[in-house]
């Protein structure tokens, strides 16, 4: 078994303790968290090792896997540790707010290549990597354009959106993070934004609601990418990849197969999966089995501390062409 | 120009009569019809002759193409004299409810070899022809099963309810014709029908609600229809071909391509178009090019005098199967 | 925990025993089977008791449930035995295939009331539970007519087949039940079948390819289901209801939402969920839930005795109506 | 019947002869156009009048309505002359390449009134037209976003792209206007573009392969459109409309509703309705009844003389945008 110490026991962090217990080749040894009655929580469910300081945990070594979904400004200097004490990573996104500080860590990533996976939970979705796949099998011919439509069911808190680094960088970043993962080695090298918010709450504290963001590659490819903090039908998440011989779509899921035909309507269908934890439940669990074989040495990750950066530049190039109401070079 | 004349100007005669009427290669010249009004309003729309002598019109040279549109005691004794006068024939469905007037008939027709064809509309509609052609290109391999759904959005007049032959003669005898199109040379040989009503009407005019209705051919192929007087979702026109390689299926015509979604509920669709006339607008259509083509002699008949006694034959052994609570030999 | 003891650790055993394993409040204890490399992989697996004498696994108090998926012909006597011993019972379809000795257990089993569930897992599956709700909601009216497809995506093994008891018993029962599932309290009065085999081998064993069964219930809601011992695109699974004022349908469900649009074709699609264990996943767990909750006497048994009984009564119907070639009064 | 003279019997100019043709209350007296064949054409195809002279046809008080599909540099002249003559006029998109032109004229308009309407056909489709009644009727609450998707199945000629007016005046300008059809009385404020072309032969002709535009209307609701001059699986034809309470969908239209299921890939679906005759035919027909209903002053304009302006002056702001890599004010 590999032993994981999971650092942070929120909302998401609890997503990944029930995630990691559930994986075969896992084992959760440690849980760190501040909070009193969180860690009585992950005794409870898991009864594994509850942790305050984490240097303890840094320093076992029995732990094989650092997994840090702790408050983002947190992570680097996790990432950093975990790099000192030659432990395998995850990082949840954003890796930082500050981009300088993610530049001064890539420098250390870039020297000592620890095993590193981003939470880049997207670009392990059956649907999502099924059309990357057929897109490399050029089943679409060359890749022309990208639009991806993404839309949280509901806003989080209000607490949470003032810390969260805004629309880009919290939201917006698995939507950079995916049009790169369809380009490959083809990078993003102008993006124009628009933002809009219909909530007065919104301007208050300086995010936006909705956001619309245009980006174009080197080789050409058009990159579209529609935002809503909020979508009264539901977790709206679809992408469409259109080459010069034909188009991939990855749509959305119900919550089950079953339609209702009335008078004056046909096909009703079932809403979408409602959120995250429930619509990418398959894509976590594989990150999970890439995330052991990462450890193992068997893969190469699929989404790197690289990624995590440059996704991260595309989230700031956009509050640039926000302010300065023009197109911006990477 | 093709003259045509219309024998019958009642519900179904009316929607011929504006179909013949937008031909490019037909003109109404006549329309028989004995109900007064209906004749104003044939002459109002189409400005054509209106006679109220049948002889007339059989001994005018000019009447290229006689149309049966007129009651079902009528069809036989007006086909018999376009064959005496060498017009080419449109006749409706059912040929007759008496089995051996059309037989007699029959002996005719082979003899003297009429250009005739009959109301079997479903044959030209372009999605159930297209799986037609499909099959026969073996897209699906060996045909194995036939499931036809048939409802009507709602029951005809009483009045036609009571002279209409029964669900059998006068509903299913479209899709005992449809799976002998499909079929091809293999003939039906047994036959078993369930029929069954919630609405006590039925039962006063010996009639029936719902039938279903399993057929198998000589090759062993399942035939299954469903048919019901009602659908309150409107006119349900499904079928599906199944084979040893994959399935076909011809599917039902929504009034439109939108979609609405909503809190609890995605994709809800538009309905159905309403019914025959419009469901089948492009069949109808397609059928009168066919019988223009008939007369000039380019084509052969899709759907014959022959096709519409063996619809009949079924239908009658469906009742068969009824009174005896038996699988009746063909 | 509530500690089960599986009897029969074959295909669908197998498939039991890691249900049963990821289910939070079942303990895999024992696991019965005859077969030595079965013991072994059992073993390996899960870490159980493997025992070859079954009466020792009765005979333990620490046994709460026999989970009976042993051959066919042991059912009965291991239900009998789990009656007298007190266990809390789940059995796989069908109970038997001679009816006498279900008809002589059902007496005891009115009885003594175990706490027995059958293996009729369709009833659980979130599609096909979520019509039978909606059709209780009255959200279709009247119920009229059930139209059930069933294919499964290739026949089991010959030596399988051979000791099936037939496509009705051992296939079709699964439909038999769900149609009585819906029904509630209206129970089937007729029975008509038809079969059909292309391929010669199901003539040698007497049993049949494709098989198609039409039912009335008391009330007139007509029942159509149609099987296949082989389907090329993958595991057919379609229950339609049809109502006075509306149609439910329960759908297939694809391996992924993804869609490929190309010249000439448009919205192609993934395959269906490969067969059983996939398709019917959610299903088998949901049924483990409610078979603990049973257990605790907290739920009534959603598959009982009966249903299995009267589903077998239907199917031996189907063969009495091949035979006479007749409709057959249940 | 109301008198309708044709200027124009090229492409477009073909399709609108046979769809006047058609209809029940208009006449095509007059045809309009200087090359020798075409002209044959016209008078072998509609047995009218055929006039090299325009001056006569604008004097023929016979004449009712001015149908005018000349080439662009002739629009705004036609329009003059028919608002001197009194006629009803109906032009095509879009109304001149120089927008001072338009704006001298548009005092005219303004002036004397006359009835005009112009070629923005995609106003009159049942679908897209259905859910703008829909949005209307509040089903989906507060408009936040519109997606509109637009590809040609293959570019025009060379000889047309050189003399179009480029993707945004010649192609996009249909959904400037829809766009602002569906936001009603809240004008666009601020548009950004970006372009991109695989095709060398577009940067040689100064025009662009791709397009993608940004906007935000008054009240901030964005809109996003993507074009392409090609589209491999046919004429892609999408609008969404995101409201606050759910979302209004209207999709593309296949020639027929039948599927095939294959091994390893199922509900493989019909090519899109190949082009703007087929996909837009009943938008042509509705827009032709509006036309003459305008005529007769039963109606207002579905889509007028300033709608024509104002899609302008927003392909003219992309131009601008693309020039100055910035977001434009309008």
């Amino acid at each position: 078994m590999i032993n994981v110490a999971l650092l942070g026991f929120g909302r998401i962090g609890q997503m990944h303790a029930e995630n990691i217990n559930k994986n075969k080749d896992l084992k959760l040894l440690y849980v760190y968290e501040k909070i009193d009655f969180l860690c009585k929580k992950a005794k409870k469910l898991y009864n594994c090792k509850i942790e305050k300081k984490y240097n303890k945990i840094f320093q076992d070594k029995k732990v094989d896997i650092i997994f840090i979904s702790s408050p983002t400004n947190t992570h680097i200097n996790f990432i950093e540790k975990s790099i000192f004490h030659k432990k395998t990573i995850f990082c949840e996104k954003p890796l930082d707010l500050n981009i300088n500080k993610i530049l001064k860590t890539f420098k250390n990533v870039k020297k000592y290549k620890p095993k590193i996976q981003l939470g880049f939970n997207r670009r392990y979705d059956p649907g999502h990597f099924s059309i990357k796949k057929d897109l490399d099998k050029n089943k679409i011919g060359k890749l022309q354009k990208i639009i991806i439509t993404s839309r949280d069911p509901s806003p989080p808190s209000l607490t949470y959106l003032k810390s969260s680094g805004g629309i880009f960088r919290d939201m917006m970043i698995h939507d950079f993070d995916l049009c790169r993962f369809y380009l490959g080695m083809d990078e993003i090298v102008e993006v124009q934004a628009f933002t809009s918010s219909f909530d007065p709450m919104y301007k208050k504290i300086k995010d936006h609601e909705l956001a619309v963001v245009s980006m174009k590659s080197k080789k050409g490819v058009l990159c579209i990418i529609t935002n809503s903090r909020h979508c009264s039908f539901g977790y709206d998440q679809r992408i469409e990849l259109f080459g010069k011989k034909g188009m991939l779509l990855s749509g959305n899921q119900k919550i089950d197969s079953t339609e209702l035909f009335k008078f004056n309507q046909s096909s009703i269908q079932k809403p979408f999966l409602n959120f995250f934890v429930e619509r990418y439940k398959e894509a976590y669990a594989l990150q999970l089995n890439e995330l052991a074989d990462l450890h193992k040495g068997k893969v190469k990750s699929r989404s790197t501390f690289e990624d995590g950066y440059l996704a991260l530049k595309l989230a700031n190039a956009c509050y640039k062409s926000l302010r300065f109401k023009k197109t911006i070079k990477i």
